[in-house]
């Protein structure tokens, strides 16, 4: 097998985050449960923008902070996702471009505008995110390019996919493109609400397609129904090669067979977790594809994870090369 | 005369900032001198965005971000601006409403794009400035609201409405109206390039058509001709009516006839300066408008500026009124 050409694809939703502090109250107003995501659409999105306070517009989408943290670690990525030919489109493609990230997908020419998250990010740091997704919904499976895939060491999935029949099919035949090219698939459950929503097939994806899992505790009791985090992991680390299953506060504990490592978090003041789980998805991976063994993936990860919550925004700006150690 | 509706109605440029982080080496490779403002075409903003890192968009323009900052302070805040009705639009009419401005300029529907400012914060957290005018350009003296601007207590203008006849006579045409209803014209002189490049007009307009004048200690030399600060002081203070001169770490100086205040700075660690000046603008007149005393007006106006370099972004979030005292 020929050395891969990137240590890290990204295949998900290309987004651009529109962030603002709120109260608490706001969230309750609203509706919304904290921490979570939910999809809407346009009309709600319009309402929604006209209610919050002034805000920051950075680039976003789950697996595309990933792949843009790890290509500013120093890992060579990529990323595939659909935006279209507007301003935030723009904004999106030099943004990932800019963190060092091969993007090929061509901006769409059709009539939905690039996707955006409008965040809502509490006193305590927490962010509760609405998804308009716009154009980014029309990812499918020919959207996919199976030579970057089998040139790739991780092909890494969000859960958010799942929402979206298309983008779950994508999901699907690129975890096949890639096995079949001796590769490896990695995927991030998201969010609890979408696991529980789209249960069986993330079941069926986890069981069947994934070699590397990341999930915290409430994705990881709404895929096996299991509260007890011991009793959850004991599943998981039987259908999959790795998983590094995040705690908050608590660390994160990574499995591999009968191997257990317990990562200590790293103390870091919390400003907004947004993207927090996408940079500990993307040190951890860094690490891997850098031939690192499991408690230096664990750290890495962390060192990433405890940088992004310190500040606004998914995206640590800059050289993160510092990260790594 | 009745009391007035609004207590500053700022008039000037609607822009939104795309900032990003470079080193120091990024000036000199552009050319660009730093801590200035330079305007830029469709062609180079395209380039030199290429250039840039990941970036931060949120909304900017000087005269707007003291409309904002004032309006979070507790002022009655106007704002009269041109953008387009483009994703950009959208986020700078979202944003200064958001902040408690009234904006009644309603979106162009013309071809160009809404104006956008390429700033580059070096590690010193000085910032260099690169506007693409765009639709922001088109303002002219149809633009004014006559009734607004009669009833609003101070009519703020900023000096880079200079670079821009049609934006230059509008100026010039607000503070005729406003003078004509018994109301005061402040203006900021914007940055040294933009004065020295329109001498004329700026000495003209000082002279003959302002209150309050805010600058700093370049810009006060280039509109006087005198590197001595008290030298090229004692010519303006006996132009206007009070002059708020600003002079960076070592705080400001106000002045009014006879009278002479010094202004301790605030102390802060400095993130970035993007917008320090119009922060100070905006305490200054929401003190000033509140019927304080000119110490009072400066402490705000320290106090304001501070928070504002703080930070990144022009716009420090949410309720300001704690930097009121």
């Amino acid at each position: 097998m020929t050395p891969p050409r990137f240590d890290i694809l990204g295949i998900g939703n290309a987004i651009v985050d529109i962030l603002a502090e709120v109260e608490e109250g706001f969230l309750g107003a609203q509706s919304m449960i904290k921490g979570s995501m939910e999809l809407i659409d346009a009309g709600r999105t319009d309402a929604l923008y006209a209610l919050m306070p002034p805000a920051v517009q950075t680039s976003g989408g789950s697996v595309a902070n990933t792949a843009a943290v790890a290509g500013q670690m120093g890992a060579r990525a990529a990323f595939i996702g659909v935006v279209a030919g507007d301003e935030f489109g723009a904004i999106f493609r030099h943004d990932i471009r800019g963190s060092g990230v091969h993007h090929p997908t061509p901006p769409s020419t059709g009539g939905d505008p690039t996707a955006r998250c409008l965040i809502l990010v509490t006193p305590d740091g927490q962010r509760t995110m609405n998804t308009f997704l716009g154009v980014s919904s029309s990812l499918a499976p020919h959207h996919l390019d199976h030579a970057l895939i089998a040139d790739s060491a991780i092909s890494y999935l969000e859960g958010f996919l799942f929402y979206v029949p298309d983008s779950a099919a994508a999901s699907r035949r690129a975890a096949e493109i890639a096995h079949a090219a001796g590769r490896r698939v990695a995927i991030s459950l998201s969010d609890f609400l979408c696991v529980e929503r789209n249960l069986d097939a993330f079941q069926t994806m986890v069981r069947d397609h994934v070699d590397i899992l990341f999930a915290n505790e409430k994705e990881l009791a709404a895929l096996t129904g299991l509260e007890d985090f011991e009793e959850a992991a004991d599943v998981v680390r039987g259908q999959v090669e790795i998983a590094a299953l995040t705690r908050g506060e608590h660390g994160s504990v990574i499995f591999r067979g009968e191997e257990r490592f317990d990562v200590a978090p790293v103390q870091a003041k919390v400003v907004d977790t947004t993207g927090a789980g996408d940079a500990y998805a993307a040190g951890f991976m860094t690490a891997l594809t850098a031939g690192r063994d499991l408690p230096t993936c664990g750290r890495w990860a962390s060192r990433a994870a405890a940088e992004t919550i310190s500040r606004m925004g998914a995206r640590p700006p800059g050289d993160l090369s510092y990260l790594r150690g």
